[in-house]
């Protein structure tokens, strides 16, 4: 087997192996990104509907105080633009569909006053934790010992009212409030800046869109790389330190270097084998971070029926199939998109059920938002990341009790000659492309100084 | 390649895999193990220290209704002795030691109250988890919402109480209260009879051990296969699945045959690549399935001085360095040994010192339980498992909240012609010896009945 030599290499062509990649050759250094798929992009994807548009069907949305991945996106020349968020919104709940206008539904104001409490609760608990490292808050243990599930109950006062908070976090984290503690919850929600970031459409991190669809901006960022600085269809499978030099071996090609950025999940990364192996810590580390279940689900209609009855398309209901819906039409109108999540439980239910199911769930959710129209798209192009071997699953990283306290500070810790990169390591919108983008940033930057 | 042709393959060695091939050959069926470790056992490993005599420095007990597991080494010929048993146990708590003869240790007993409440809550709760499907238990969501941690605290009425019942998880699990789901807890009690029976020696899982050490069954077993049988050094690498064959690729040779044995623990069973890949919830579960985290420390001495002193060599404390320790010399009481497990947070602690640093640390515990001499032992033989690359860790897998419920379900299940087998995979026993064996008898049914 042919090895050829560069100075870096980079596993995984997503934001953040691209984004390093991009600093890395700008500072002279030479590189190659050795992606797995056969397409650069990782947790994001689009995919073609015709007549030259695109739906996503992986991460897309950005918001303010998302500066490194705005910053990029400007940089290699793909604009945003507002996702559609004018008219009213529909809830259905309990059984009961109503339509608000803003950020506050129309319902039981004992719930509307128990999720403020709570949510002010958590925001203020939120601003405890230190990005830089989670597990030295005065408080770490205590919160990274008990599921956030365990602190809803404890801090709420009606049913309905801990429901609506379950729904933001299925909505962020893509799981149930039992799959994560408290610390990680709190972590997450400082890091966007606050929970309410983390879940607003206009001001937070559903405010705005690429035009041209998300990976278009890792198309171009892999672009200018060069075709020959990105090998597609390459699993890595092993990484070897032999003294000043490391191998790193895929499916598709052999690779000699001076240092190496893994820019995936912890969980993929902890399924590559290392030879020496990895310290116990970052291997403990790896086997405690699952990845969220989701199924993003896209059905296509003419046009974007609902925007004419004075709806933005975004819905919300504690029913079967789709719990979050927002508008996801391109720039023009035409088609009209409902984009519809499947998360956690749901995910896990209807990701066992035939196609044919969970479309059906899927658009029976719609048609209970939207009216009979929604029943009958000319398409419906759904993915589920639970069966995306290269992700193992979306959004992001799962942190379960004890797993920030006694393993948070192995996540970014270089080992010798290979360095950590991925939206997980980030410290700012931890879990967005924004962080993915920075991380990769930081990472090249360990790695020029680590190169001299 | 040359690629061999048998009817099962069987991945992993250990009591499980060896289990499983014993009954495959007795039935006929050609078979062959393989093993990525230069010997054979998993988890269970004999040290040889001199005088032909061994120390075992993983999994070594067996106790009353582990049927299983002693038929088996009845079979090849190994006999079991009781754990040295006779004499005071110590305590050190609270910065203070005490003695004392049977399981009830003299302290206040507000605490021995508070423990006996909780512990018989816990049993009563533990029935009620059904051993196929735990996640069908009545309360299973709600108990696998939270963390032991959680439940802990909201069943204890002192510190002292918490303390104690937090040493028998860790001796039981190798992790702390907050890292497993109480469904968990209930199931593993469920599994081993009770919670008493998994912690206690005289009647329980520390009841006995094998003369020769706990390997020499494997080794046995392994003999009564032939060498040909088993492969060490091969870690396996892929499984395809080819219409009615399937290959399994390892380092060290490739096999084609019609149905494997999967006889690891779930993560690293996640870490074979499977070509097409597993189901997601298979891939899913694999996500969420660390292993604890153990050091096994053993200090040996020309003689087991503290029996002449009236004390069995069991000893429990609080403090820093082995908070659980026995006496493991060998059945002639020649060397005198003593073990000393640092396991959850003492472990991942003092797997980053520095080997002499753990030695001190573990040998002034022992000091605290039995006085000056034991600071001064002829050799110290320790392993870190959670340095072991082919376990990821010990004693076995911990189950955080909602995993069992949203995942368990997949972990027995076959995938097409891939079975299941494993201590994790038991009804009974499971996470012991026992489990491991009556995992890999059930696998081989499996296997024979869809072989015809």
């Amino acid at each position: 087997m042919a090895v050829a030599e560069v100075d870096v290499v980079v596993v995984g062509a997503g934001f953040a192996g691209l984004a390093a990649s991009r600093d890395l050759v700008a500072a002279g250094r030479s590189v190659i990104v050795v992606e797995a798929r056969d397409r650069v992009g990782g947790r994001v994807r689009n995919q073609a509907i015709g007549d030259g548009k695109v739906v996503e069907v992986g991460g897309q949305w950005v918001g303010p105080t998302q500066d490194k991945v705005l910053a990029l996106a400007e940089d290699v020349g793909v604009e945003t633009f507002p996702t559609y968020d004018a008219g009213r919104r529909v809830l259905h709940f309990g059984g009961r569909r109503g339509t608000y206008k803003g950020t506050i539904p129309r319902i039981n104001p004992l719930v509307i006053a128990d999720v403020g409490r709570a949510q002010a609760r958590l925001e203020s608990l939120a601003k405890k934790v230190p990005l830089e490292a989670p597990w030295t808050a005065a408080r770490a243990e205590a919160w990274d010992a008990v599921t956030f599930e365990t602190w809803l109950r404890r801090n709420t006062l009606t049913g309905a009212g801990r429901m609506l908070l379950a729904l933001g976090v299925e909505a962020v984290f893509a799981c149930e409030p039992g799959d994560v503690s408290l610390l990680h919850v709190l972590f997450y929600a400082h890091s966007a800046g606050s929970f309410q970031m983390a879940i607003d459409t206009g001001g937070g991190a559903q405010q705005d869109r690429f035009v041209g669809g998300s990976q278009l901006v890792c198309d171009k960022l892999a672009d200018a790389l060069g075709s020959d600085a990105v090998r597609l269809e390459a699993p890595v499978r092993r990484i070897r330190v032999l003294a000043d030099r490391v191998t790193v071996e895929s499916d598709n090609g052999a690779w000699t270097c001076r240092r190496v950025i893994v820019s995936l999940p912890p969980l993929l990364a902890g399924r590559i084998d290392y030879d020496p192996q990895l310290p116990p810590w970052r291997n403990q580390l790896t086997q405690r971070t699952p990845m969220g279940s989701v199924i993003k689900c896209n059905a296509i209609y003419d046009e974007p029926f609902w925007r004419s009855e004075g709806l933005s398309g975004q819905a919300t209901g504690d029913g079967e199939g789709a719990r979050v819906v927002f508008d996801n039409s391109p720039p023009d109108g035409t088609p009209g998109i409902l984009l519809g999540f499947l998360e956690g439980d749901e995910a896990r239910r209807l990701g066992r059920a035939r196609p044919e199911e969970r479309r059906k769930a899927v658009l029976d959710s719609f048609v209970r938002y939207f009216g009979p129209r929604a029943g009958h798209p000319v398409d419906f192009v759904e993915l589920d990341w639970q069966a995306e071997q290269w992700s193992g699953g979306c959004y992001g990283t799962l942190f379960g009790p004890n797993v920030w306290t006694r393993y948070g500070s192995a996540l970014r810790e270089p080992v010798g000659p290979v360095h950590w990169a991925g939206t997980e390591t980030a410290t700012v919108w931890s879990g967005y492309m924004d962080g993915a983008v920075s991380s990769g940033q930081r990472a090249a930057a360990e790695v020029l100084a680590a190169l001299g």
